[in-house]
């Protein structure tokens, strides 16, 4: 399991080492909904996306000579970014096993970070079965994505910063929606917010056809994705729920939101126009449940997670492009 | 003059008004530096600039008598969203200046923000005798863009909480380059880098053809720009250094920069690859001078001021144009 005690200890052992990012605001944004939206801006966390946390405090957690066997882990990009540069700052080597489709600039920051990429192909291989391969032949340690308590208990550390930030104002978070692929960010913000704010409703935002989870939190059991999907929210594309991270949100969280490709690019362009920020589709997918209209953000306070943003150029292009996307 | 004690004065002020932007740094950008970049994110702060610290200030600075009188300004844009926004919070009436060719974002956001926007021919009128007229006319106050100790003294609680930033981790800076049109924003966080960070080198960057500032330092003298100069850096386009920021910056500050459309540009894109924020022009041309190697940050500690974020989608579009620029 994962307690408020360990997200504490993840804290302390980021402390210096992950940024501390802002809780944003913004007036116009405001008015055009109707309501207080909060926008917890991890894309500006070290390596572009909240997955620093847990693999940092993941690496923290394990005794030396485990880390100096190396780590080896999977991952669409984030965590890869994330992996790499934890091991980099812990004087260790990392292997990651990552999809040939996945965008440029994740895997050549990935090697640029100092990390050995391996490259799969998603429609005929299996990740998790590349990276046993890896770790059996080099001895090095597993750090998974997301179905590792150190690792959501890093990722928790958001909730507690979010709810030091709102007491700050002061002010109360009616809801709080995460991006979901594993699940394992809202597993670790909902380890914080059920104890220190019950009255938040926890909702995660997942691509159509990869709405894993919002299926699961209904049928009580972890379903799978239809192989046959597509979406441009690369981060968000894990064919079912995590064990461990559904085993907290199941009869926790609040309905889940499936948004659309056009849904995601609004969001990256309503980000850009009034918060500034950078986000790439899978972290702009749970802003895309609120600018879509399908959260109703009116009169109420609504904190989202912006969890990353590593894009591509040309997607980021189009997604601003004049004339495709009305605003508010 | 301007002292540190109006400068936390104005932090009091400002607290729970402004947002506490975070001071970035970027793994990969620094390895490509081959020194250590932070990045002070004021586009992130309300409004999208600075500029909401000093017009706030300013307005929190009148008596309640003078408040209620309304206030005017001139402004490129920037100050103008931040006195409009500030006008409101104070529950008085705004009226400002602008030039008719500011970024489409900046006149429609003013105006959203509640403010009555009156536009003049950069090339035929004068923006400080229209300010004046409306002045006349309505009993206003008028909040100067910069020439102003109170105005300064908010932009000086920047200065205030990157010497925050700093210790915390802690380190010290070599360098610090802002972005200067009349100066306002660098005097005020030079008052309080010379008195708690004396080692740091203070450097202005502006637009080439609107170096005022940057030849003023020189001669020691209020040098104008030709009226002929043309530049994507709407926000630093005024055409000689206030008379009370250059009083403090005259002997204080170390050479200034200046630098092309073209750096500018590139800045914006490796500000969006590398630190996942949105900088307009003007916001992005104290980090043009280290970009583009015009400021030396190989070895040192470098802190760059990203001082605004209000861009039009067609030139972001243009400046992370695939190809066009070169990322180190």
């Amino acid at each position: 399991m994962i307690t408020l005690e360990m997200i504490h200890s993840a804290a302390a052992n980021l402390e210096g080492q992950a940024q501390l990012t802002p809780l944003l605001t913004s007036d116009l944004a405001n008015q055009a909904l109707g309501g207080k939206l909060l926008v917890k801006a991890e894309n500006l966390q070290r390596t572009g996306s909240f997955k620093f946390r847990g693999a940092y405090n993941k690496l923290a957690c394990l005794s030396a000579e485990q880390r100096n066997r190396g780590v080896v882990s999977y991952s669409s990009g984030n965590h890869a970014q994330a992996v790499a540069l934890a091991a980099r700052l812990f004087n260790t080597a990392a292997t990651i096993v990552m999809p040939s489709d996945a965008p440029a600039v994740k895997i050549s920051s990935t090697r640029d970070l100092g990390a050995t990429v391996v490259l799969y192909d998603r429609k005929s291989e299996s990740r998790e079965a590349l990276g046993e391969r890896v770790r059996a032949e080099t001895g090095a340690v597993l750090v998974p994505p997301f179905d590792d308590w150190h690792v959501m208990a890093g990722q928790g550390t958001i909730g507690l910063e979010i709810v030091s930030q709102l007491k700050a104002t002061p002010q109360r978070a009616d809801a709080l929606i995460a991006g979901a692929s594993g699940g394992g960010l809202l597993a670790g913000i909902s380890t914080v917010l059920r104890e220190i704010s019950p009255q938040t409703a926890l909702h995660s935002a997942e691509p159509e056809g990869f709405d894993d989870l919002r299926r699961s939190l209904i049928s009580r059991k972890r379903e799978t994705n239809a192989s046959n999907g597509r979406s441009i929210c690369d981060a968000l594309l894990s064919p079912s729920p995590g064990e461990k991270p559904f085993s907290i949100l199941d009869g926790l969280a609040a309905p889940g939101y499936a948004v659309t490709d056009d849904e995601v690019r609004h969001a990256i362009h309503f980000a850009f126009r009034y918060f500034r920020i950078v986000l790439e589709p899978g972290g702009a997918a749970a802003l895309a449940a609120v600018t879509s209209g399908k959260h109703d953000a009116r009169d109420r306070v609504t904190v989202v997670v912006a969890s990353g943003g590593n894009v591509d150029d040309a997607l980021f292009r189009e997604a601003i492009g004049t004339g495709i996307h009305q605003l508010p």
